[in-house]
């Protein structure tokens, strides 16, 4: 495997599909002196293999009987002022699939082997440039939904996590050589008074930690979009709510058909804030709210939902139906959107949160809006509203840009999560007045989680599982 | 509109869709200005309006609060050595479709307009870096289908059609000229004889164009593909030869749905030749040739197609079925498969002769191949000599790389065409023995088609025309 990771390597960088401009980038020790070999310069007269570094150089791409193959701009990047650490050198040719095709079966033909997904940022971790979590922002950068979840993954990029981590392990670090010192040498170091000491320090650990655990729920609803799911009776103006919504900033809408025809999610994004809306409407559209399959589907959804939106028509009184969705409720993040508040209303708020005391165990969680989806633009139509009372609900108004560190990763959650573990059987140990071998062994272990984030003391199957899920040419 | 063609423009010039980098250019004066305005250096030093041109500088791209947008390579290219002839700065971030648009979102707040499709190239073209069929090149690359039609492509990008165009229209400016200084200065210059020497140049030049426009047939084929029908009756291997040819390369395999659900089209590459594929599978399935709605698609289809592949089962004779599909055949360039070749054979190719000279009027485009699709590795199965035959059939074995000037563009081959016709008036105007200065005023006339060609004498609305096909971001 080592010469296999020190092979010259190269991929499409771009997307693969017919546009302006396509990348073709290849790193290792022969990338200059292979695509020079194949590259010649407007001018005739520059050689890649002598050229400066981090210059751009007009010319083309040759096949191994001169024949053009295309019209490039080639970069060189010499080791190790690379992406990869290694020598670099990026084609700009044209962005057509077939082109772009061409020329990186040129370039293989040169004595180059294609890329695995990920490689080019596996040898920058490899190789030392940057560590494991800023590897990972990589790729979450590339695949943000939302503006919140791209400043987090560019602020991990830029290695704030990192510097967070590597500060705490170092703390954690010192301690453990304390205790070991004073085993080691205990006539000149000694370890009266310490427990009670480290107990303060194990619980600053712990605080910090804890702080970014915190983030982490938060991190994942950023990331992955908070999954909400929209219930009510039909003709209560679930759809249009939908349509008002999505209606909201549609470029950035997809539509991906689920397992079933009836799950169809969608994702919505309220200025930075990613919904991943789960359409129920048609369990509803039977008219039988009641009918036992659908309300299991509705609930479901509903205990799997971050956030249900339940869509009740205020100018009509509450029926059976209703009594049926409100148990749905129960424990749930959810906001009551009392619709058509544009007609004559039959629902009050303090009738319906009478209602919901009666059926419900506590309601603590669940807010009431007032809405109408007749006029999207119009200034009672309370999306704004409904976008405050998510962002409040969910990151209580906090969300902002590079102002907080943010785990979004459930990896280096679970490693936090780990961290904490052991420290807190630190923490017992000093308690149950342990001998100080103890408290060494599992600082030990605490460190060791928290190397785990920035990728020491990784396994190499958790490397290569994360380099994999990368788009081929990163 | 001056001052709307003198603006600072930006675009994604990658595709948009999640990779590993993608490219934001702007082009324009103040292109370099305006990116610095929003670049940080990673050294914290760099200052972009002051940098060496054709260098890539590492940093980050900061909206107007500093926030961090992405961690990005911008090179700078300065006039008159860009792309567009202007200042150029291409900002390559991560890849991903939101980050992207984040990019181009901060550098068109800071002061630069979106660009149109095309726009960059059609800066390149009316600054006079490129003239129009080089411009017209650019998007025939990106979009080529096959590597002939890419070569040609490339070709026509270096200039070579240009090159060829130019040399035609000095040779008839130097005529015109002659023929406009005698008339000037009769005293001087003698026309004596003139009209039987321009005759030989004008023939000359006519060969010349003939040449060219014979080319463009071929052109077309090689560009767009050789649309093609396969028909036959059910069970003849229709199916499996579709599948074998799919089945040859299928990377570079596309599949269009067509606006009926009977016309599905797919192409096929054959070691560069592109076959359009239309399957008129579904209309015989029905076993019922005969009927007349069935009869009457393939009808159209095989009038409108370049070729027509006649699936024949040669281990059972010729039916009624057989006979209707034949006449299909009537003046079109076909070739029939006598496939399940490995089987009894009960059609000779003698005798499917006998019958299509019964049947047809010429059968001089016909010819006639045996196939096995149980195989397709086998060297029996004839896929090899169905492809040389096609080669032959429709570029007389001639394709090659880079070898021959080849017009794929329509608009080429029209204006190669009216200069054509005006040459054709000059050389009946000497016949006739008509004043000289007729003949000037058809070579004008050639001299102008033959300038559409490379952009000059054209109208804004085809230059316009023209560049509204390319995509965003080239």
């Amino acid at each position: 495997m080592e010469n296999y990771e020190k092979e010259t390597i190269a991929a499409i960088a771009t997307a693969l599909s017919d546009s302006g401009i396509g990348i073709v980038r290849i790193s290792g020790e022969n990338a200059i002196y292979i695509v020079d070999s194949i590259f010649r310069s407007a001018s005739g007269k520059k050689i890649l293999t002598k050229v400066q570094s981090h210059m751009i150089h007009y010319g083309y791409i040759v096949d191994k009987d001169e024949n053009i193959i295309d019209e490039v701009m080639t970069s060189v990047m010499k080791a190790p002022k690379s992406y990869t650490m290694e020598d670099t050198v990026e084609i700009n040719c044209h962005g057509g699939v077939l082109v772009m095709q061409k020329v990186l079966e040129t370039v293989l033909q040169a004595g180059v082997r294609l890329a695995e997904p990920g490689e080019f940022t596996k040898r920058a971790f490899l190789n030392g440039r940057i560590d494991l979590s800023r590897a990972e922002a990589v790729i979450d950068v590339i695949h943000s939904q939302n503006e919140y979840a791209l400043s987090s993954s560019v602020s991990q990029l830029k290695g704030r996590l990192s510097d967070k981590i590597r500060s705490l392990r170092e703390d954690i670090l010192y301690q453990i050589a304390f205790i070991e010192s004073a085993l080691d040498d205990p006539e000149h170091i000694s370890l009266e008074g310490y427990p009670e000491q480290l107990a303060e320090k194990v619980t600053g650990f712990e605080k910090e930690i804890q702080k970014l655990l915190a983030t982490a729920d938060n991190g994942r609803l950023m990331k992955e979009g908070i999954s909400t799911v929209i219930v009510g009776k039909p003709n209560a103006g679930k759809s249009s709510l939908l349509n008002m919504l999505l209606g909201e900033d549609r470029a950035i809408v997809t539509e991906i058909a689920g397992t079933t025809r009836d799950a169809l999610h969608e994702t919505i994004n309220l200025h930075g804030i990613s919904l991943n809306m789960i359409d129920t409407a048609g369990i509803h559209e039977t008219q039988d709210v009641v009918e036992k399959i659908g309300v299991e589907r509705a609930k479901k959804y509903a205990v799997e939902a971050d956030l249900i939106l339940y869509v009740v028509d205020a100018s009509e009184t509450l029926d059976e139906d209703d009594q049926n969705i409100i148990p749905l409720l129960e424990g749930k993040k959810a906001i009551i959107l009392l619709n058509k508040s544009d007609l004559e209303n039959k629902i009050t708020e303090e009738s319906l949160k009478e209602t919901l005391e009666k059926v419900l165990e506590h309601t603590g969680e669940i807010q009431i809006l007032r809405t109408s989806t007749i006029d999207p633009s119009s200034e009672n139509s309370g999306m704004e509203e409904l976008e405050e009372t998510i962002r409040n609900m969910f990151f209580e108004g906090k969300l902002r840009h590079n102002n907080e560190l943010v785990v979004t990763n459930l990896r280096h959650k679970e490693a936090l999560q780990d961290a904490l573990n052991s420290l807190q059987l630190v923490e017992q140990s000093i308690e149950d007045g342990m001998p100080e071998d103890f408290y060494s062994i599992d600082l030990t272990s605490a460190y060791a989680s928290l190397g785990k984030i920035i990728g020491e003391e990784v396994d190499e199957d958790v490397v290569n599982e994360i380099f994999s899920k990368f788009c081929m040419g990163k």
